[in-house]
C-alpha cells in the first residue's frame, strides 16, 4: 500500500490533482470537516469503488458557522482522522493550514442559491448554504475531483450542491451516498460526541419517528400533517428535546408534500439538550 | 489554417475541453456577448500568444441585464463574428444554442461578491456583476481554459473576476488587455452602434476628459475632487450627456481616493442620449 499524502497547501494539491489527472487518474473525492466516524468510511469506500484515488478534505469551514454556534468547540482530531484515512486507502489529505489561507483578507466572493435554502435547515441557520456552497466550489477548484461523495444523512446539502453543479456546469459527477446509522438507529455524526447519555437516549426519537412514518406511509397514510403531527408527539414524549422542524418535502425542491403520493422525503432538526441534530428518510407510497 | 469549431451544446465545449487538456494544449478563452469589434480582436490576439488554441464565447447573457435595460435590442451578429474569429486565428467558437440551455429551469446558483459591486456601475447596475460572476463561472466550467483574457475597459468587470477567481480558487490565469479606441479616443464597445452623430461627438468627452485628467496628475495634482470637477464640466458642456458617476478610487478595492499620491483608476459612466457608456484610464501621479 503506497502511503498517504498529507498536503496542507492549496497550490500543491492544485499541483498534484493536475498531475494525477495527466496520468489519467479518476480523482474521487470526500470533502469533511474531520472526526472521522463510520459514516465518512463509508462515503470513502463508496468514493474508492468510482475513481483511482481517493482524496479527501479536512476543513472545519468557518463560513458555514454562524457566530452563536460551535465552530470553536467542533471536535477535531487530525492525526486520528489520518490514520483512519489511511486503513481506508486514501490516497491524499488535503487538510489546508489556516482558515487565512481559504479565506484570505478581503475575500468577498459567495455561492449562494436563491429557493432551496429557505427552506429546513437553512431558516434557522441562513448563513450555513452560503458557507457549504461557497467552500465545496473552493474545494472542486483546488481538488479537482471527477467525482465527489456526500452522505444522503445531510440532505438539503446533498439537495444544494447537486443544484449548484449543474446550475454552474460544474465538471464534476455528484453521488450520494446512503446515511450510516448506530445500531440502535442513531444517524452517524460529529456531533453525537455532545451528547450525555440521556440525551442519546432521547436522540433515539428521530430515527424511530422516522421509520414509525415509512411504516404509516408504506401502510396507505397519506396525509404529511397526521405523520408529522406523530413524529413531533413521540420526540415531545423525551426529555431534553425541542424541535427545529420536522417536514415531509419534495426530494429535489424540497417544497413540503401535504398529500403523499410519490415518493417524498422526510427530514427533521432537533435540538436534543444543546446540539443540534438533523435526520432524514425516504417514505414511500 | 484549420478550419474553425462552431460549438453550441454545453456537453460538447466541456469534451473538446478535455480532449485538448488530455493532449497537453493550452487553453486560452475570450468570453464576448458578440458583435465583435477591434477591442474583441485585440483580446484574442493577446489569447493567441497565451495559448496553444484560442475558444471564444459569443453569449448575450440575460442574467447581467435588469427588465428597464437593453437585453432584447443588445446587437447581434453571428455569422459576421464568426468570419471575423476565423480570420483572427480563433480555434472554437462555444455559442450555446439557447439561453434555456444556459439557465434551465428551476436555475437558482449565483456567485456574488459582496463589497466590489457596491462601487461604480454596481450602484446603477445592481444584479450585474451577479450575473457576470455566475456566467464567468458557468463559462469556465465549461471551456476549462488555462487562461482567459478580459479588456481593462470593463475595468470594475476584470477586477470582480480577478478577485472572485483568487476567492474561490478557480484555476485559471485572468488576463487583463488594454483597451482599444477609435482614432478619435473613442473606446471601442459594441454600443457605440446605437450613437447619433451628434452623440458620438459628445460622446468624446469621455475619453477627453480622462486625457485631462492624465495630464492635470501628471503635472503634480492630487484633489480627486478637482480632477472630478474638471472632467463632469468637460462632459456636461456637450448636448445629450447626463453623468452616471465619474470616481477615482483605488484599482484593487475601488474605494474612492481623495488625494492621489500613488496610481489610481478614474472611471466614468455617461448616458449619451439612451446609451450608456464607459471608460477609465490610469492616472499617475
Amino acid at each position: 500500500m503506497a502511503s498517504i499524502e498529507i498536503i496542507t497547501r492549496i497550490e500543491t494539491m492544485q499541483q498534484r490533482a493536475d498531475e494525477l489527472r495527466r496520468d489519467g487518474k479518476v480523482i474521487a473525492f470526500v470533502p469533511t470537516m474531520g472526526y472521522l466516524h463510520e459514516g465518512h468510511l463509508s462515503l470513502i469506500r463508496e468514493a474508492r469503488r468510482h475513481g483511482d484515488i481517493v482524496v479527501i478534505s479536512i476543513f472545519v469551514n468557518p463560513a458555514q458557522f454562524a457566530p452563536e454556534e460551535d465552530f470553536g468547540e467542533y471536535p477535531r482530531a487530525l492525526e486520528r482522522d489520518i490514520e483512519l484515512a489511511e486503513k481506508e486507502g486514501v490516497g491524499i489529505v488535503f487538510a489546508p493550514q489556516s482558515d487565512r489561507q481559504m479565506y484570505p483578507e478581503g475575500f468577498q466572493s459567495y455561492v449562494e442559491l436563491t429557493a432551496l435554502p429557505q427552506h429546513l435547515c437553512g431558516l434557522s441557520r441562513p448563513i450555513f448554504f452560503r458557507g457549504v456552497a461557497t467552500v465545496v466550489t473552493k474545494l472542486f477548484n483546488i481538488v479537482k475531483p471527477h467525482v465527489a461523495v456526500f452522505g444522503q444523512k445531510d440532505f438539503q446539502q446533498l439537495t444544494v450542491i447537486r443544484r449548484m453543479a449543474r446550475d454552474l456546469n460544474v465538471p464534476v459527477e455528484i453521488i450520494g451516498a446512503p446515511t450510516v446509522r448506530e445500531p440502535d438507529g442513531l444517524a452517524m455524526s460529529s456531533r453525537n460526541a455532545y451528547l450525555t447519555d440521556g440525551q442519546r437516549t432521547s436522540a433515539l426519537t428521530l430515527s424511530q419517528s422516522l421509520r414509525q412514518a415509512q411504516r404509516v406511509v408504506a401502510d396507505g397514510e397519506t396525509d404529511a400533517a397526521r405523520v408529522i403531527e406523530a413524529a413531533t408527539a413521540l420526540i415531545s414524549s423525551r426529555p431534553d428535546t425541542e424541535i427545529d422542524y420536522i417536514a415531509v418535502c419534495d426530494p429535489e425542491t424540497l417544497d413540503n408534500v401535504p398529500v403523499i403520493d410519490k415518493p417524498v422525503v422526510m427530514a427533521l432538526a432537533v435540538k436534543v439538550g444543546s446540539t443540534r441534530l438533523i435526520d432524514n428518510m425516504l417514505l414511500t407510497p
